[in-house]
């Protein structure tokens, strides 16, 4: 943050020369956040001052506005640079993201094959692997010796995003293997690198989940993952750097759903007010509606209200332990799901898990309830004895509805994040009315 | 999985040269389960036919259970080899989990100076960027030239947990910079590598919490971090694979942390059932008896209850629908907290932010919940205005109450992710029964 200080200051004074080696001692990431702090006009000025491959790297760390801006004021040749030093990932990421305008200019700016691979990639699905792979991967023969690939990588790797895992192809550009670039370095210099290379990899098909590519990378610690066509063919990498990403944005995703919010595209600060009030009002109008029930129940019931008002003081305390002891169970299982521990074939150990630790919890509560309605409520014996055996058959119905709902949304290819507290608490609510009254009007012989 | 089988055939049949070829070919990560797979008596004795270095590899990948009971069948020299040859991360992680007498047994096996390091490493604080870094990584000096420094590697480099990233150190072990491997590769052999250098790394200190670490690494696309003394000394390295871990576990955290769960330290299946009792009850009981204010308060307006019997009705929507407001809220903010992208500094754009959200969604709720009273719960009159006036002063505050919180939490030092779901609705179901019964009392003349 104080260097850019230093680097406005520097800019004021028209020192370009000192600006420009302040501005290259930055990571990429800071640079384009220097860059979109300054004012408006002078953006594309700076822009333009930067080393061609300096200007798309920082260039590929800008939110969509500034790229925006950045590009409506390039002339075309200046585009056709930027675009063809971009990484195929990151042109196809803010492709994806553009008006419609724009990306026709940036198609028309680079080259036919350039433009054909872009092509390539954008028709991927979202959230497949092959909308998060890069086309720039090192790949050697299996017949070179240790020294030739070395060579073979000083000479052809430069623009490559990564050498230090390497991919060995056949004619057909067939995956034969990978190899690790430290393989190479500590290998006998002479020796062929076939018996160097990994002949197993771990790889992913170009239309499998990107979370699944993300989750292959922290399992086995890989750099980069190979993504292969249907017929083995390599058409692209992962690195882990995106995996990171995508595991993080997967996370926040879950959250979001867990909270009945559907998942926002923007960091909170910069999103709009009345895009956040879209992403929430239909799951509040919803749930709001789905209470109807619990209306009904009560109404049900006016004449026992009626005759026992106490009964609807315990109500707030009923509902509210269900959908937390609901909620407990179906988020970790949701996140078991996530994190792939757990999936619909684990049903009876997760219901038989579940079923004694809710008699555990279940009957520790119920026994404090008990107590508490007794001596704390200062409520009749007969009132406290419903309430304790509601808590005790409310948490056990709970826990097995939180954690069953998840496994199921799963089965049938649901997301298992909107199974959480939200949706569990209003049928838990339904549910702990329904025993509670049940029991109620049994125990006092009203209806 | 299908590799399992022929390996457990090649076991059967005790061709143990081929049975070794076949899980040289696995990941580490793979040939651990395995291992972990086998009959308890054979694990031990297929471990000791591995090579040192596969066996280090595969025995950092076991959970703790499976490495008590290969260490205890390992003679102490066995052990030692094995010791000496993990990688320093992995030996302290171990160590925090076992059992004091295994403990002993490992720090007695390794040599006097593994020791020193094991034990200064250990002595960091747990979540610190010094309990996940390793002591392995590749120094350089920074007069040598590009040849002598990949020179340097090829001979020292082999035991280092990544050469992919090089630390050039002063004669005081002080961090001078940071260099690319692949910046050497690409180099002009006989140059200075100080021209290469950068001189501004990302760095921690060895007390920073280790999940900034790990998002230092996710924001600069970073394959290692350095870690450095008060003194600015190099000690360790944080690689990226660690990094994502660190950061999946921290999702993991807050998640269980937003459901009112203590996070586990073991995967939902393998968790007894008291444990997860344990991680479970108390935060139930806590909520259970913190609903003692709305029992209150129902019973304070029990005679307006008695009349009113139709008020009843309405709790539980009123209650749920400021919950799941409040819920959209602090989950929202309590993530972009953990993100690193709001701050307690952020307060006011925040309430600002939430209060035209809550204002939209109140209103809109608010009307819906009108109709919804008037013709479908069939509700006189002034009972749907008091209900819908109620419903638009529960969203504003619920959002409010939800959107402060975490921040306040963060501002005092707690994780603001205790302020999530259940915290917010007990706080909140409080404040919409007060302000019903509020509204209600004033409006219908009653007390």
């Amino acid at each position: 943050m104080e260097n850019f200080e230093t680097l406005r200051q520097l800019l004021d004074e028209k020192k370009y020369t000192a600006f420009m080696r302040e501005l290259d001692k930055l990571y990429p990431r800071d640079a384009a956040e220097f860059l979109a702090g300054l004012p408006l006009p002078q953006q594309p000025a700076v822009f333009r001052m930067l080393k061609k491959d300096t200007a798309a790297e920082i260039f590929a760390e800008l939110d969509n506005d500034n790229k925006e801006r950045i590009i409506s004021a390039l002339t075309d040749s200046e585009l056709t640079q930027i675009t063809e030093e971009l990484f195929t990932d990151d042109v196809v990421d803010m492709l994806e993201e553009l008006p419609a305008n724009v990306v026709k200019r940036v198609l028309q700016s680079v080259s036919p094959e350039t433009r054909a691979t872009i092509n390539r990639f954008l028709a991927y699905p979202e959230d497949s692997a092959g909308s998060i792979m890069t086309s720039e991967y090192a790949t050697l023969r299996g017949d070179m010796t240790v020294n030739e690939a070395i060579a073979h990588i000083r000479k052809t790797g430069y623009d490559k995003e990564t050498v230090y895992t390497l991919y060995v192809v056949d004619g057909g550009r067939k995956l034969i293997g990978t190899l690790e670039l430290s393989d190479l370095l500590f290998g006998d210099p002479d020796v062929g690198i076939s018996t160097l290379i990994d002949p197993n990899p771990a790889s992913v098909l170009t239309t499998d989940d990107r979370e699944s590519a993300a989750m292959l990378i922290a399992k086995y610690d890989l750099l980069a993952l190979p993504v292969v066509d249907s017929e083995g063919r390599l058409v692209g990498i992962v690195t882990v750097d995106d995996a990171m990403d995508v595991l993080e944005n997967e996370a926040t995703e879950d959250i979001s759903k867990m909270a009945a919010v559907t998942p926002a595209d923007k960091p909170y600060l910069k999103a709009g007010v009345f895009s956040i009030f879209k992403k929430r009002i239909p799951w509040l109008l919803l749930l709001m509606v789905s209470a109807t029930f619990t209306g009904r129940i009560i109404l049900h019931y006016e004449n026992a209200l009626g005759m026992y008002v106490i009964l609807a003081a315990f109500i707030p305390m009923l509902m509210d332990t269900g959908g937390n002891a609901g909620s407990q169970a179906s988020v970790t299982v949701i996140r078991s799901i996530s994190l792939g521990e757990i999936e619909f074939k684990n049903l009876i150990p997760v219901v038989w898990k579940e079923i004694r630790v809710s008699l555990l919890c279940g009957a520790t509560l119920s026994a404090a309830a008990f107590i508490k309605a007794l001596f704390i409520d200062r409520a009749p014996v007969n009132i406290a004895l419903i309430v304790c055996l509601t808590i005790l058959l409310v948490v056990i119905t709970s826990k097995l509805v939180g954690a069953v709902l998840p496994l199921l949304a799963k089965l049938i290819r649901l997301d298992p994040a909107v199974m959480a507290s939200p949706l569990i608490t209003t049928i838990v609510d339904t549910l702990a009315l329904l025993i509670y009254f049940g029991i109620a009007s049994a125990m006092l012989g009203i209806l």
